[in-house]
């Protein structure tokens, strides 16, 4: 909808402008008809002075500096954990909101961790910052939590299958120079992920840990407990790297206190908002990330009993990584907290 | 080796030589020295005279009889379900041992189903023909076997990664034709898996049977626990097919009877025949489908403990679809049956 002048838009900046999720988040602003009066863009000393159109303007992008930020309304980070630690402490005293899509206050008990479908209620707590979660969790949590409310969480087994872009426009780029050299000609380069993605899976994301667990899967653990408020849940979850775009996928086994009936969970999935329930017939009707780049929802398929239990499903879970799992669900917290004034 | 003419040696047949299971195989037998006095090459009518070079020699593919192939020692049939329901029966009369890669009899309490380094002791109860597993099961299984005898596998979830070679060279050829497409140019099919494979994932492989699960998941319960002989154990299976070439990966997180500690099931592991252990810092040194291409072994990597308990673990595995989890198992199959002399 462009800029408004009235008195309910908001002056908004966008630190990592010229990023992926940076180019999402503008344009989930703009469609989903965000009120704002004034955009600033921000960036790296690389992307200084780079123009960026936005609702039929173009604004140049600029040099981060706190002191040019700290006088807008509401302030989106999306630049990584090392500029977001940098500029939130001071921004969430001067900024009425700043949403910070980094992993750096995710368990900062004074920065409420939000996913809207799930604890959308929770954005009163802010103090000035708020966190978006990883972009697997988020997604995973908006088809665990209608069960959970219907049959009490108690054991979540997850496998990812993890698109490139979740390393950004860099993750993209190497994949296709890859794939180019692998079906046709060029040089080929490892420098985002490692290894060659071409072609290949890579079940190591991110740096490996205590207990041999990488950081990846140490945070869908701790962002689920926080979101879901169930901070002994049991969580074990291997993240991987696929070779496809844009589009996440989870493979879950999960346990319930409750029994928890397939037609039970349809029903509860049915009910929950920003969910779609596909149960396709073979291949040809299945959800792939293919189909379902640029959707908002998370789509779950597959949902079956397991191990012939009760208390037992299985299901598979897509979503949109630069959507859902990062840009919108980072506009739809803006969005709740506009709408409740708070 | 190429052919012998001493009495140790077999007459051979390959049923289905011409694709890409047959031809893994036939360099299998020649690679590993499995010593045969003739070697014949069966096909469809399509295939029929088409020449296919063996350890040296060209032999021209003779079409399916089965009374062209009755009086050999030695028959591998690797032409799918159908056509091993054909002629197993007679064959299996009349030849020394039928070695069948096709879903057909691995359920059948006549015919044996054999990972050699799992239960190879039971080639013995042969009535003239074994089983082949299904990829999947079999590269799961060289990695459970050993814990199992460890501690006592109680409950196994799976996720698969599974590589477009389990669609034969059908898979791969549409993989490489609807990437280029992608990255290139060229014309798209989905001939082989109902959707376009490139840059994607299918969370479904197989039909979908009986509870929305596919038959690819209900054949990893089912041969896990005839291999395993463990009649009840609990599986939970996700098959999903993603766009690598031929090496299947697979996400297990598995509960035992008994304690299972870190130290202790990678000493398991490190005796087993067959399976490598890797201990990835980082993905410039984690193992992945394009780097294990050919090789025979199973990989296990990123094991840990799961949900902070000493009864679970979780880890990935790695292994050549067409190899361990296919051609090179069977050839495995009669190595061991004319070493035993069974």
């Amino acid at each position: 909808m462009g800029f408004l002048s009235v008195t309910e838009a908001f002056s908004v900046g966008v630190v990592g402008a010229s990023g992926v999720v940076g180019r999402t988040l503008m344009a989930d602003l703009d469609s989903r008809s965000f009120p704002i009066s004034e955009l600033r863009l921000f960036g790296s000393v690389q992307s200084e002075g780079q123009p960026i159109s936005y609702a039929g303007r173009v604004i140049e992008v600029e040099r981060v500096r706190v002191d040019r930020i700290s006088d807008l309304d509401l302030v989106f980070l999306c630049a990584g954990g090392a500029v977001s630690r940098e500029l939130a402490p001071e921004l969430r005293k001067k900024c009425q909101l700043v949403i910070d899509s980094s992993s750096a206050f995710r368990h900062d008990p004074t920065v409420p961790l939000i996913i809207p479908e799930v604890n959308g209620d929770r954005i009163g707590e802010h103090q000035g910052l708020v966190a978006n979660p990883n972009c697997s969790t988020a997604i995973a949590l908006m088809a665990l939590a209608p069960l959970h409310r219907a049959f009490g969480l108690t054991r979540v087994m997850a496998s990812t299958y993890q698109a490139v872009s979740g390393a950004g426009q860099g993750g993209l780029d190497e994949l296709l120079t890859n794939t180019r050299a692998d079906v046709f000609s060029g040089k080929t380069s490892t420098d985002v992920f490692g290894i060659n993605m071409a072609h290949n899976i890579l079940p190591l994301i991110g740096a490996v840990g205590e207990g041999a667990e990488t950081d990846e899967e140490t945070k869908m653990r701790r962002e689920a407990r926080r979101i879901l408020d169930l901070p002994e849940l049991s969580v074990a979850t291997t993240c991987v790297r696929v070779p496809t775009l844009r589009v996440h996928g989870l493979s879950l086994t999960v346990e319930f206190e409750r029994s928890a009936s397939v037609a039970c969970a349809v029903a509860a999935l049915a009910e929950a908002e920003g969910v779609v329930l596909s149960e396709p017939s073979s291949a040809v009707d299945c959800p792939n990330p293919r189909g379902l780049e640029g959707h908002v929802e998370v789509v779950v398929t597959r949902l079956r009993r397991a191990f012939d239990s009760d208390h037992w499903l299985s299901f598979f879970c897509f979503g949109d990584q630069l959507k859902k799992g990062a840009a919108t669900n980072a506009v739809q917290i803006a969005e709740i907290w506009q709408q409740l004034g708070t």
